[in-house]
């Protein structure tokens, strides 16, 4: 046998199977009630929409160029759309600012590769999107913790990133019901990120793969979007808003965007015509005909359906998690993150419960880039029903409760 | 104005626009014949047999798996078929031996992620495919020149990589038909990068794009086959097998492949879930249905399209080019590589080209990671008629003769 780890990158020691994949194997056991998962629910995909979008795509004038290499940028009409949707959310910015990604895990991969040289730092929430941590890692950061509402000074990150061997590159964080705790960014805390960014002279990556479903409370406006009313300009701006279509319309289809100052979106776009030259054309060609015909309605449903489970399941975990355990209370998004009593363990209750109560939910520990975090899990209420809310919760709370008792 | 420059990773400053693809902008001009594209001609794509695979996907049970998340290392019975077409090149290999990739630009990408620390040495033919150096710059190698029928020792390989402060960590080259010369790796010439591979403990990065498209001539093994017959099994080799869709179905769905050793596909596969989780869902199934229904047919309809217009290209090559140019004489494929007399400049002729000849096509230097074939260039006969072939190498050749001739 060949020796290949001698071979490899040195990066590709950081390249590690993931907890989350190894668990959506569990899903389709069918004694198992699985919270695992944080994938959209494929009965309120708008199927007869994109079925009808892909038929007028090969009944239409642009066949052709739908199975025709394209330009790295995307596809235009798609861009357009979006600077139309992205001006609704106070983001004012043209064309050449819209950038369209093979979902948005490729916006944090790219990013990652545009930033990251070995040992920089990236600034992360702890815990943060498991994704945006692997995606960073094959660039060999060192990480350090974000704190939105907190009073690390500039001075502290510095320090820490030069002991590390780099500078700070950046701050990544979620805004707005956040992979994994459902938690959002309040705008005292975004205005935080913001200063601090601008002290330290880095960009700001905002994640907004949720930012569409929002249940109740006000919406707060983006980091871009603030910056923007500061600055005066999009161009002049250090925030890269990443989106995503696969909460809302499919994420099978691979599309998702950034939206950035100009500079940035160059060389990304030089990035993705050396990385993979361009995602794939029928299917932003796609993407483009249901958002413009129909996304607002589709969001509407989907908003309906998610908003109704998570009562429900707040309502479950109300009712039957014991003392001395806590939970996030989401305005929107899939996710609840849980907090055990301190010194309980998230995985072995998950080995526990595969076997007894037969819940499925995600460890915690994964989503921290230092390692803490063992006496929390994740649970999603995107794919589950009221019956296997109300059953799944009151058996993993009983579960739970005997842990806390033994 | 923010100071991107100094905020990027020193990776970034290898990121710069392709000539070729400013170069497409002009493909748009009526009043030039473009040899400049080297892109599948449209008129060819199998838009029915797409049509009705998205149909049957949106009318068969499979549709809400088509628009959801989906596996990294993609679409089972689409690799399940390419198993099948492997054996049939002598390529024995099982299903952990077979990656999807979102085209074969981004296993070049994911190759040299793989593979490459700064200042490691990839080895490339000169001239090699624009594309693969473009890929490859993003992870900072150092390149030395491969020269499958040459005699360079090992050892000054391993000199030259050391003296560049890495290693050499793969050989990489296009076996038949190659971007941009349209020449054939030989079978002793195959035979020789595998020995000087296994002398140098490193990869064979073996890139198939145009493989199915052999117009005559005996068909070469390809360098996997030859190392399974010569070590017995796939998982002990170290070529890995590029291959793609996008010259026989379609490139704008972005459907390629890797087949490997299963070591080296599984690291590819966590790389791939951190990158962009996985290709297209709804697009590998498409293929998958197109390639099993009608492969074969297809190949042959553009193989009889593009081998009449290679004809016709060599022949008026033949009829009008002056004394002091050569060409190649390929035996399939999309290209055809022409030299110019020493001291010509295929930059300027383009320039000149596009004045007065109004004739595009590729100047030969990019494609040289030393920066030398200043005298070479580039024409591709896939989407162009014969009357276009006709008069753009009689105008071309008229304006070179003219130029030789000053």
């Amino acid at each position: 046998m060949l020796n290949w780890d001698t071979m490899f990158a040195s990066r590709s020691s950081r390249m590690r199977a993931s907890e989350i994949r190894e668990l959506l194997k569990l899903l389709d056991r069918p004694d198992i009630i699985s919270f695992a998962g944080g994938i959209p629910d494929p009965a309120l995909f708008p199927d007869q929409e994109f079925k009808q979008a892909y038929a007028d795509i090969f009944d239409g004038a642009a066949v052709n160029s739908a199975l025709q290499y394209s330009v790295s940028e995307g596809y235009k009409p798609l861009r357009e759309w979006l600077v139309g949707q992205m001006a609704a959310l106070d983001i004012r910015c043209e064309l050449d600012n819209v950038f369209i990604v093979s979902g948005s895990q490729q916006g944090l991969d790219y990013l990652g590769k545009l930033f990251l040289s070995p040992d920089d730092t990236a600034l992360v929430t702890w815990p943060t999107y498991l994704g945006a941590l692997q995606a960073f890692n094959a660039y060999e950061p060192a990480y350090d913790q974000l704190t939105p509402n907190g009073n690390r000074t500039p001075e502290s990150y510095r320090a820490a990133a030069s002991a590390a061997g780099g500078k700070v590159k950046f701050a990544y964080l979620s805004t707005d019901f956040s992979n994994p705790t459902g938690e959002t960014v309040d705008l005292d805390g975004r205005k935080k990120v913001l200063a601090l960014a601008e002290d330290l002279d880095i960009a700001v990556i905002e994640d907004a793969a949720y930012q569409s479903l929002r249940y109740d409370g006000d919406p707060i406006p983006p980091i871009l979007a603030l910056e923007i009313a500061e600055k005066g300009h999009i161009n002049d701006t250090r925030t890269i808003y990443c989106g995503s279509f696969s909460k809302t319309l499919a994420p099978g289809l691979r599309v998702g965007f950034i939206v950035a100052n100009a500079p940035v979106i160059r060389k990304l776009v030089l990035m993705k015509q050396a990385a993979d030259l361009h995602s794939s054309t029928i299917n932003q060609m796609a993407i483009s005909d249901v958002a413009e015909r129909g996304f607002d309605a589709q969001v509407a449903k989907i908003k309906a359906a998610y908003s109704r489970r998570r009562d429900c399941m707040l309502a479950a975990l109300e009712k039957y998690m014991p003392e001395g355990t806590s939970w996030t209370k989401p305005e929107g998004g899939m996710f609840i993150w849980i907090t055990l009593p301190e010194g309980m363990d998230g995985a072995k209750l998950l080995a526990k419960s595969l076997e007894t109560a037969k819940v499925a939910f995600v460890p915690g520990k994964a989503f921290f880039a230092d390692g803490s975090g063992a006496n929390t899990f994740r649970v999603s209420f995107s794919c589950a029903n009221e019956q296997m809310i109300e059953d799944g919760i009151g058996r993993l709370s009983a579960l739970i409760s005997a842990e806390i008792g033994s």
